[in-house]
């Protein structure tokens, strides 16, 4: 009989927790047992998983003893303090903030694309950033047959990455719009930040706070998570990272240079056999990816290839991906099943 | 007393035309009589302009005798005909279409940037390209000082752009996703092309029809009218534009390339002092250039500006702008100004 798995989510009823509860059950994850983990505010309330109820736990740390793997969803603080001590209990913590992402001996980890790191891991693995997800996973196939040695990205990002509250504000605010009320704003760019800033009918650029080189925390965890999963330090990435007043669905215009001689058709091959991506690409029928389409959806949806007029080793793609599924709750799960295939749970 | 002209206005009751009739009235410009030109259809309708109203009249050739300066918005087939019967009657056209733009003999014109060419004309001035407008007018006072020698863009372009109906139809799909109805797509991403898609809650990577290469006419549109207006051939320009739900205000992000060496406080210095630009940029307070809040505004707003981290002579800028007004019919009434000025009117 198949392994089965003692799980606990550490969030579960946010964004990214409650679509990591659907995709356990979508692929069938081989359970043993699951608990529900989060402060002890919410500790004691029902939550239903799979047609059962069940009591939210305080996340404590003896709470993770005999835990198999603990997916963790509920900010950068709680897995600061509770990760370790998972860890420490034996659990294998695949934690989505981006507290450990960048610790050396985290590995960091997109299956398709760098699946070796997690043979490394001491009990923690990172789930990278959703917009940089979507963008490895679409680069690697291109970049393992003709190499790659520029990014320039510009994000076109979903309101979902900010969280459920988020998602609620733009309905309130298109609301307010449709009402000809005045717009509220109190949730983005970033709750943490000092002013707040409408997204109905607007585009912010700015996504969680400033870091003093002028790039938010959101373009460096861009470009360098990107380096480190592609295991390229020195690769020039750059990102501008905007909001826009969608629910679900990042969408990024990459621009790439290659190493070598490749033509659109090139691109169109190596993308056609990649593992997770769908290309969609032919403007005879005006047929590329678009937010709207891909909620729910699990691949990243690559279109728009063209090469650069100017420079023939350019490429510009247009890349889009249910930010919640593949970049955050499903490529969580996949970390876990990846484990489990290759025998480290 | 100062010189005054005969002014006619085609198109006068779209997104661009009533802007148009805003801004010769905000302006003061030195109107001695105004005509409205339509189709044939539209002939006979009352139109108000400055607190009277007016008859619309025919658009024919005959139309034009008397006028001195007449500003074309009604499509690029309309001025296809028209334009050179009204230059031909006397009449300096300045045509907002993309139908005249790449022609050798008609000046592209952003006043800020080559209002020289203007000498050149042969009766026909055209306007050039909302989303180019904006973006030469931001990085000119760039070039001028330190070169330029690359343009990637990547836009999130209002649906102001698409006309009246298409601002219309965001409003309409916004209340029936608020109602939690189907959402009907008639308009974007191109009137005349075979399928329609949602704009609420959604991005759309394709302005106007395609091209062969791939690219769409809009992205071609931007990439050779920014080198025509520089007067930079070889220039590489690269776009990716896209349609986002917001109703008036084009955004880009925009990387450059320059020449010497130059630092971001350089880059403040120059469009801190250029004309008819808004350096908004203090990430301190939060401060960067948004759609929403540059609706009714004249300047180019300019904010975000960084340093590439991988290349000292990459930079990367946020540029917006209401894109009826400096993308369209602000820009047209400037041109006019300065042709007045110059004595070319």
């Amino acid at each position: 009989m198949a392994k089965e798995l003692s799980v606990a989510i550490v969030g579960a009823t946010g964004a990214v927790g409650s679509k990591m509860k659907e995709q356990l059950i979508k692929r069938n994850f081989p359970i043993k047992n699951i608990k529900f983990l989060a402060s002890a505010r919410s500790a004691g309330k029902d939550i239903e998983f799979n047609g059962q109820m069940y009591k939210i736990e305080e996340a404590t740390p003896e709470a993770f003893e005999g835990v198999d793997v603990a997916l963790f969803s509920a900010g950068g603080s709680v897995s600061a303090k509770l990760a370790p001590e998972a860890a420490k209990r034996g659990a294998v913590v695949i934690d989505n903030t981006s507290h450990f992402r960048m610790h050396e001996e985290v590995p960091l980890v997109v299956p398709e694309v760098n699946r070796e790191d997690l043979k490394k891991h001491k009990g923690i693995i990172a789930n990278p950033n959703c917009s940089t997800i979507q963008m490895v996973a679409a680069l690697q196939p291109v970049r393992e047959k003709f190499g790659l040695t520029r990014v320039i990205v510009s994000t076109y990002q979903a309101v979902s990455g900010s969280g459920v509250s988020a998602i609620e504000e733009l309905r309130e605010q298109s609301a307010q719009w449709d009402a000809g009320k005045n717009i509220e704003a109190n949730i983005l760019p970033a709750k943490s930040d000092k002013k707040h800033y409408p997204i109905a009918r607007n585009v912010i650029p700015q996504i969680d706070v400033f870091t003093d080189n002028g790039f938010t925390y959101e373009e460096m965890k861009m470009i360098n998570e990107t380096k480190k999963i592609l295991h390229m330090p020195e690769l020039p990435v750059a990102a501008t990272c905007v909001r826009v007043p969608v629910v679900s669905g990042h969408s990024e215009s990459v621009y790439i240079e290659v190493e070598q001689d490749a033509s659109v058709q090139d691109i169109f091959e190596v993308l056609r056999n990649a593992p997770g991506i769908v290309l969609q690409d032919d403007i005879t029928s005006q047929d590329y990816p678009m937010p709207l389409f891909v909620e729910g959806e699990d691949p990243v949806y690559v279109g728009r290839i063209r090469q650069d007029l100017a420079n023939k080793k350019g490429f510009h793609l247009w890349i889009v991906a249910d930010n919640l599924l593949k970049g955050a709750a499903l490529n969580s799960i996949q970390i876990a099943e990846a484990m489990l295939e290759d025998n480290l749970l």
